[in-house]
């Protein structure tokens, strides 16, 4: 799928309606509706369960879910989480995502450049603190004010470079929490198998369901050099899955839209999903031409033609769930109703009226002007993001974004921490620091074709004689200058990164690397365009969805989930089949429906490996299933885990229905699609002859 | 812009509301508002202006307009309505759309393998035949009657092969009328320029004003192997054109959805155009990929990107006015207001009233279920297509094109004439029969190439798991499929295409061509969709949309204009800047303008022919114009005639809110935009030396 954070990852932060059904919900630990479970099921998660759950998982830092399973720091997360670092381990002629991987002692195991793990240490409440200081103040006040809170309130609470600490905006604005993580650089790849195991099925059968995915890798984090000794595992469970089956999942769901009003639903609509997925589909065309030049240019870009493809399938699926279901007229309706209700409490009404109105005003705003020109050159991620995760359409480079990064982080370190723009504050910087210093191999070739194409989307989206693209490119076509560029540019040296990194606004200032000077020539276009999307869209959007949300809580009580926000959730739910067009599927699949399902052609050749072990493996063993778990992209590689805290499955995947999960749970049709552990200790001993890893996978739990 | 009708050209053939202003419309030739232009401009077209203007006037029957410039037969049209010929006349190391064209006498003219071109005879109205050969019938019987008519028409009317007769549905369904047209399909290239001149500017500067295109192409009409001896020509005029001028077109508009309902409209929006968007897209990533190999892939590859570009920002600017405009909010409010005018009559609601309903339940048919399928397998032209002009989003190959015709044509012509599929009505024969029997070239590599991507739509689109795709497919990859195809079919060769054509339908029943054999195989298949397409959709929609004209007919009379066809229309209108965000856009850019925006990088290259030339050229020369006739895709090479019948200059395309012109016209922002015949004179004068054709041109009118 999918779990990697995909640009809908950012469209959250609001309240969840109150109207929550029976098994629909991602749950914060702090708030989990164990009295539901019991009665639905008999069985009632306490606390004792859910903090062992919580200890036991693990988030990725850059977009997945893992969990921790044995008491030497070992981690299992999906290959697809895991797929980075591995095509980041290859070499030429050593394709790891092709060949597969499996260290046959911790000593070959291997630092994966830039993976980030993190374990929830706890939540503490802040929304007093936070909203103290931002009471009445809107506008670009109300944005500084809650940027130099949330910076204050993370920095004194990271007391080391191994704590991390984020402020998490929940429904909106409605609440917000400090969640305290330890942290976890140093992280090695231990096993992954091929992917043509991992991703069977490929991009046709990404996001359906039946599948056949081996989607599994395992990771080990180390401290101080030595494995990460601990007593938090969740250990695997002997047993297979059952229909029917109770079971939680934990992981990040990265975000959600289940409470954006129809004025932002339908800029979603129109806007942001189309241009999104128009650019996607342009890249991807490139990409596939691309890889026919071989074995070399496969590999070197398959991570990215993986990641647009993936990004690809879960958005059109969105923009279908908008345009072919009635969420937007249910959500009409709902609007109507609820506002009506605000209007009739004259004290509500005069609070919380006319929130709505002022959402689209600052929608439209986003619609007519300044969204293209903000998501182009400064940020691609729609009008909920959080900004600073990725640049703009116009600049798909990773030279460009650790240039931006380097020249940014000068500028910003010269400010006290409340003043920096907030991806810059202090409490940020070890996991930026990461990626710049990462010592992953950067191609020429494929950055060029990437800037080239990105440089060229600039000119078609804004126009040849738009004044930002007239400064950008000056008197070059894209190709010129952005083979100028890469060619050029010495940021590939890591030491030099590292020297400008540490050498601060000096060092910058006095840098004459080409990307450097072009970065800084170009960034007061790109603050521009910021200031103004924050100014006039981000936080009246912030304001006014806050105050939405406190509306909800008002009338209708909190006994609700809110928007996922890619921190800790729990799920619940059943291994459960469902109906598709008239015909019944099945919620498990067994090992040996992938033999049948196999061709002499990607992407449903299976790898020789287990080709030649089909003798020895036992066909009837579950392979994946399906469960009503509501979760949704950045729950990829979370453990599924029974009553007893036992892992007993792994998230990879939601079927296709789950796509609509974005606005809205249906019971009838959204599946959680995982992985059985059964599958993963048959494979692992009879195909990949990985004893050394099951023994550790064996050991009994904490 | 480009005229060539795109996928838009077959959103048509409705009724345009009775609000038309001052210079909206795309008037018939038998119904031209000549006292509106008397009262507006104190000049009144009469009967003799127009049948000079009709006669004049060329149709380029693939899609453009064109015409009659010298008494030899001398066709001027858009560089880009030439550029499929140019193209197959170009070969390895000679592509004549970089190198441009000129023939330096009239035996060095060269063939174009399929351009028809079409003279309009005469219209005659039909109406009341075909009304009463469809009487009182509904569903599938309603479309059989109405093909089976309309094919009987045209029968009689076609008395030779030089004469083609189409009956044309205007106001969808309101009115039919029979246009004859003389016939002439050996039309040959006399003048080219360098595409870097005739598109300078490229995709970024496309369907965008102030511009600077020299898009011209000379051919010649050649009858019994001689030129076209006629005498009616339209002479070129010897001045300049000047803001405010009054100006006439003459062309053939191919499709506008100017009263579509409602329904149809949000399924425009939602369904039709992202998913052309999405499929053109990809398709541009690949093919601008591919082309990085070399001159020898761009020269093969070159005018299916640009038809792929063109294609995709014509319908972008379509998708973004719908979004963006008001325009859909405006027209559920017109048909509010007319339902309740048509309501409150109650022999209008009886005969009338269920008509917006029946549609509704159409589209949902098409949204839902058939329409994907039916644009995948039959025809990518969306729901208001005529049928058979594409194949599907599936099928990308001019060698399967042909293996389709000559199965289906062979199959078909074994029925009475009445009972065909309409496009193998007799009537219809010679055009499809110079396609299939065209020598232009077909490229492998190219062909394996659009196949691949197509084949891999086709299960992207409708799943691995569907029973089509497993059936097309079988057990191999698109990869596999499209490579065995192209690589093992001899339709490549034109003696074997003549042989399997003139064979009929034993020759097709003997044929082991794997080509032919596999469209055998899967027909049924397509067939199928197109039944229930034929008999779900497209005839509840044609039966309620003429209900709906006729409504208006009666309620509101008849002095409007159909929506667009691709047949000969006449528009007016005046030499006219516009205001663009505050800006004043002037409405004549200069030969010398081209020099300051020109670069050293495409698509801003001047060719060195301009370069050298420079000192020679008057820079004050108007180049490129922008006027307010209302004008649309299929417009392209429509001759700019003044008051006195000449021509003045040439449609090459339409501003960027013209648009939007497929849904409505906005006098404000509306603009065509066409080249200036002086600096035709200009170039071929000092640029080109050719001063055969200047002789030619120069001759006065008749």
């Amino acid at each position: 799928m999918k779990g990697l954070l995909s640009r809908a990852a950012s469209i959250a932060f609001l309240l969840v309606g109150a109207t929550a059904r029976a098994e629909e919900g991602m749950w914060t630990f702090n708030n989990f509706p164990s009295a539901r479970v019991a009665q639905a099921y008999g069985f009632e998660p306490g606390a004792e369960f859910l903090k062992k759950v919580e200890r036991g998982s693990i988030r990725l830092a850059r977009g997945c879910s893992a969990s921790l399973v044995s008491a030497r720091g070992l981690v299992m997360t999906n290959h697809h989480c895991a797929r980075s670092c591995i095509a980041q381990l290859s070499r030429k002629g050593r394709d790891l995502n092709a060949l597969g991987f499996y260290a046959e002692s911790e000593t070959s195991e291997i630092k994966c450049p830039d993976i980030e793990a993190n374990q929830l240490l706890g939540i503490v409440p802040v929304t007093e603190r936070v909203r103290a200081a931002t009471k009445s103040k809107e506008g670009r006040e109300f944005g500084d004010a809650e940027t130099a809170a949330t910076a204050a309130i993370s920095q004194e609470c990271s007391t080391g470079i191994d704590i991390r600490c984020d402020v998490v905006k929940l429904y909106h604005g409605g609440q917000y929490d400090l969640y305290k993580y330890r942290r976890f650089q140093d992280v090695r790849l231990v096993f992954a198998p091929e992917e043509s195991i991992a991703f069977f099925g490929g991009d046709p059968d990404n996001f359906e369901f039946p599948r056949y995915n081996l989607d599994v890798a395992f990771l080990r984090i180390y401290v101080g050099g030595k494995p990460f000794l601990n007593g938090d595992y969740l250990p695997l469970a002997a047993t297979n899955i059952s229909e029917g089956q109770l079971l939680f999942t934990s992981g990040n769901p990265g975000g959600s839209s289940r409470t954006l009003t129809v004025a932002e639903l339908v800029v979603a609509r129109d806007f942001e999903l189309p241009r999104f997925l128009l650019n996607a589909a342009e890249l991807r065309g490139l990409l596939t031409e691309f890889q026919k030049d071989g074995a070399e240019a496969r590999r070197i870009s398959n991570d990215v033609l993986f990641g647009v493809m993936n990004a690809f399938k879960g958005n059109k699926g969105r923009f279908d769930s908008l345009v072919q279901s009635e969420i937007i007229n249910a959500k009409r309706d709902q609007e109507r109703v609820f506002r009506e209700r605000v209007a009739a409490d004259p004290d509500a009404q005069r609070h919380y009226g006319g929130a709505w109105d002022a959402i689209e005003t600052a929608v439209a705003k986003y619609r007519n002007d300044i969204g293209r020109r903000y998501e182009v050159l400064e940020n691609r991620n729609g009008p909920h993001s959080q900004g600073g995760e990725n640049s703009g359409y116009a600049f798909r480079s990773t030279l460009f974004d650790i240039a931006k990064d380097l020249v940014r982080r000068a500028e910003e370190a010269a400010k006290p921490n409340e003043q920096r723009l907030r991806e810059y504050a202090d409490a940020n910087f070890p996991i930026r620091r990461q990626k710049v210093l990462s010592p992953a191999p950067v191609y020429d070739r494929l950055e060029t074709l990437l800037l080239t194409f990105s440089l060229g989307k600039l000119r078609e989206y804004l126009g040849p004689d738009d004044e930002d693209v007239k400064v950008i490119l000056g008197p070059s076509s894209p190709e010129q200058l952005a083979a100028w560029l890469i060619k050029e540019t010495k940021l590939k040296d890591v030491a030099l990164r590292q020297q400008l990194l540490e050498g601060g606004k000096t060092a910058i200032d006095a840098s004459k690397d080409p990307l450097i000077m072009f970065f800084k020539r170009i960034d007061p276009r790109l603050r521009a365009v910021r200031g103004r999307y924050e100014e006039e869209i981000a936080a009246p959007i912030t304001v006014n969805a806050g105050l939405i949300a406190t509306a909800h809580f008002k009338l209708e009580g909190t006994s609700t989930y809110p928007d996922a926000t890619f921190s800790p959730r729990v799920s619940f739910g059943t291994v459960k089949g469902y109906v598709e067009r008239g015909r019944a599927v099945p919620p498990i699949t067994y090992i040996g429906g992938t033999f049948d399902r196999a061709t002499d052609a990607d992407p449903y050749r299976m790898p020789p490996s287990w080709r030649s072990a089909k003798g020895d493996l036992n066909l009837k063993v579950p392979f994946n299933f399906a469960s009503t778990n509501d979760i949704i992209g950045g729950n990829s590689g979370s453990p599924v885990i029974d009553k007893d805290a036992r892992i007993v499955g792994l998230i990879f995947d939601g079927n296709i229905h789950s796509l609509g999960g974005e606005y809205g749970y249906d019971a009838a049709l959204n599946r959680a699609v995982a992985l059985d552990v059964g599958a993963i200790r048959e494979a692992l001993a009879k195909v990949y002859k990985a004893a050394r890893l099951l023994r550790e996978l064996n050991q009994p739990g904490p």
